[in-house]
């Protein structure tokens, strides 16, 4: 059940939270042996709480939709009394004093937490799998990755143990294991949800939010996650918005689909699949109008120097215990810290020229429409895929068609749009403009419709 | 005459905008030998755009109160078809394309511009005379500099050519030559006033604003000056406010005075004229509040970190061609070219810090007082200055209160609040929330009517 029939099956007394936790506590005891998902299990935590939202149902106090609903946190959210690790072993055995704003938001709303996502080592490096607390594996194949580094909430959404795990996405860590796995992925707009207590990697990339089922249940929680937080200095003052699609139409909207660089080197079942769901997204109304994008490749670069130095600025004080680093993270690291200042500085500039290039292309068009990625998921281990005849490293495919995105600070979801011979979900990315979380979710909405 | 004198003798038919112009260009003439204040004269577009505003005046249309008024530009602010330096040899002879938004701005409130002023090379280094076009003299003694690096903007005012001219301020660069010239020096909040086609240095850091003979003038300036501009994504949506101080009662203000830092080293003439300043704003009706500031000497040196990566990105595709900069300038760029990324992403997060720490002080005050500078001008030359028994580097002495404002992104105003015994201004500063300029203008005009 994903989190909207789960909400009105509760109303409808057909089920109750405490059911739904023992549920997704079940699923996880059954699965977790072979995903590796969760760290961390809170069942006692869970069913406690479970047992106090159902007391206040029964009383007439209804929280909203995430009333009862059981979800996961990636483990780099700070739980105040539950371990958050981080990925790390720095932060094994940390448990924090303070709680996240995403953990904080999500328990007023009443979501029962049921435990705490498996990621990459510090949410660092994309499709490696993490050396201190192992792989996690794609439910629709288990020889596959998830894709990182939300990959152990991409994985529990997916394997349908919760509806909704919350991801963290700097360089499209949310949307990767989203389209890997065949869940939606929402990030929103920079500043729209706040990153308090989300350990931080690269301050200026970063965003807080969901992996769900469907659209609808993203929109759900955005609406929950989003708002102005003084903890959080990027946060914006701007109001909050009723994100929950209404099948409005969508008649007339124009989404600009790339005529460069995003139906390049893409595999073909990956290609045909989005191309798919645009001619549905057209049938239900949607407006296509080819545009070129920016020199992605080119903000990919900015995005990977402005990550390398904010990262290496946070961990240099750690860089002298190099035991506590698997080598992919350690290399990043080390990298970072041979950026000179000028480096930064010119990116950053290049940046505002890229937001301003973006700002132009979004007077033509209301949303951009891209593959989320050029490939379905990769086995575990494999370092280079062949893509139409070019032989691309994994690392780099997976985050080419997301990582500029995040530099931008554009919303943008990922949603499934079909899968591959082999049954490897592929995933649809829509990017809205700036604080367009509404109109993004819409559209999002309808093509999911028109695909199901 | 002062600006709104001006302004009131034009509409009374005193004087006619020609004869103010030509006033202005008979002081240039007269006294430009001895102050070398001027690198550009434009006496003919003076003449000719002061005789068209003649016109207009006599016709009725009236543009309100810069129209008509003579004033100058710091020779880094871009000036269409008018050579604009920025105090370099790269670019003696350069004359832009585009006008800066400073320019336009004071073009359409009918202000009439008789020249361009001297700065030091690049706007960096402090205290140093311009390498290429000479030092400017200070008009209460030529033996000593006027402070800068909007020397001749100060200059210029001090010495009664114009009573407005523009200046930038990136470390201090419009209140230190306020304070040592007896000028009112004003940089408004970061993101307030367009900097846009002002030559950059240190982006993050950078403000245009306006030096004057007296408060009012520096309000009715920045009334042209401010409000949003596309070209400058740092600039503020927020509606610009009547800023002409309107002798309100400034009864009940709660004026912050550090009892750390700000009076510690300070010459004593300097220390005595700003606590008599405040005595003055004190009968006035403010309430003066002791409180302890953070700590300003880290905040200087991370403003320094900050400025050397960003002038060093801005400036080093010219460092291969040494022979176009001076000693002092070279050895700034150079050094800012071996700063890591870390180190200036790390300054950057301890500025928010700061600005968070800010925030607090506000709770407690509605503004700031300390001395601007804690010297009068020092002689042309003199490389160390002894205040208190302590010997420091006139350029750091410079600094010392008036760089972390800028990192900060704070309004902050130098008013004259008296002379030492051998006839040196001396500033006050006052320092005010962000975006809180009206209060600021209306408590520093009512110092100045209360020392006046």
């Amino acid at each position: 059940m994903n989190l909207a029939d789960s909400a009105a099956a509760l109303r409808a007394r057909r089920v109750s939270c405490r059911e739904l936790a023992q549920d997704a506590l079940r699923k996880i005891a059954e699965l977790n042996g072979r995903l590796n998902a969760f760290l961390t299990v809170t069942e006692e935590r869970a069913l406690r709480q479970a047992e106090a939202l159902d007391r206040e149902l029964a009383a007439g106090r209804d929280r909203g939709r995430l009333h009862g609903i059981p979800y996961a946190l990636k483990d780099n959210l700070w739980t105040k009394g539950i371990r958050t690790t981080n990925g790390s072993k720095i932060w094994q055995d940390h448990v924090p004093g303070e709680s996240s704003a995403a953990f904080e938001r999500m328990e007023s709303a009443g979501a029962v937490l049921v435990g705490k996502t498996n990621l990459h080592e510090i949410a660092y490096g994309v499709t490696s799998s993490n050396p201190h607390f192992g792989v996690v594996r794609n439910p629709h194949d288990v020889d596959r990755i998830p894709g990182g580094s939300s990959g152990g909430s991409g994985a529990a959404v997916a394997a349908g143990i919760v509806p909704l795990a919350m991801g963290s996405d700097t360089g499209g860590s949310i949307r990767i294991p989203a389209s890997y796995c065949g869940t939606v992925g929402l990030k929103a707009t920079y500043g729209r949800v706040s990153r308090y207590g989300a350990m931080p990697l690269g301050l200026s990339l970063e965003h807080v939010g969901p992996l769900t089922a469907t659209v609808r249940d993203a929109a759900i929680a955005l609406e929950a996650l989003a708002g102005y937080d003084a903890r959080d200095n990027a946060t914006s003052h701007r109001p909050v918005e009723r994100y929950e699609p209404d099948d409005a139409a969508v008649k007339g909207i124009r989404i600009g689909v790339p005529e460069n660089f995003y139906f390049e080197y893409t595999q073909d079942e990956v290609r045909h699949s989005v191309e798919g769901a645009l001619g549905a997204a057209e049938t239900a109304g949607v407006r296509l109008t080819p545009v070129r994008v920016p020199d992605i490749e080119a903000l990919n670069t900015i995005s990977r120097v402005v990550l390398l130095a904010e990262a290496s600025a946070l961990y240099e004080p750690y860089l002298d215990r190099r035991e506590l680093f698997g080598p992919d993270v350690l290399a990043l690291l080390d990298q970072g810290r041979f950026l000179p200042a000028t480096d930064y500085v010119n990116a950053q500039r290049a940046r505002r020229l890229a937001q301003d290039e973006f700002r132009a292309l979004f007077c033509e068009v209301d949303l951009l429409a891209t593959p989320t990625l050029p490939i379905t998921a990769p086995r575990i281990g494999e370092k280079k895929v062949t893509i139409q005849g070019r032989e691309e490293d994994v690392r780099l495919a997976t985050t080419r068609f997301v990582r500029a995105i995040n530099l931008i600070g554009l919303p943008a979801i990922s949603l499934p749009c079909g899968k591959d011979s082999t049954g490897l979900p592929i995933g649809l990315q829509l990017i809205a403009r700036p604080f367009e979380e509404t109109l993004l979710l819409r559209v999002a909405h309808a093509v999911e419709m028109a695909l199901s």
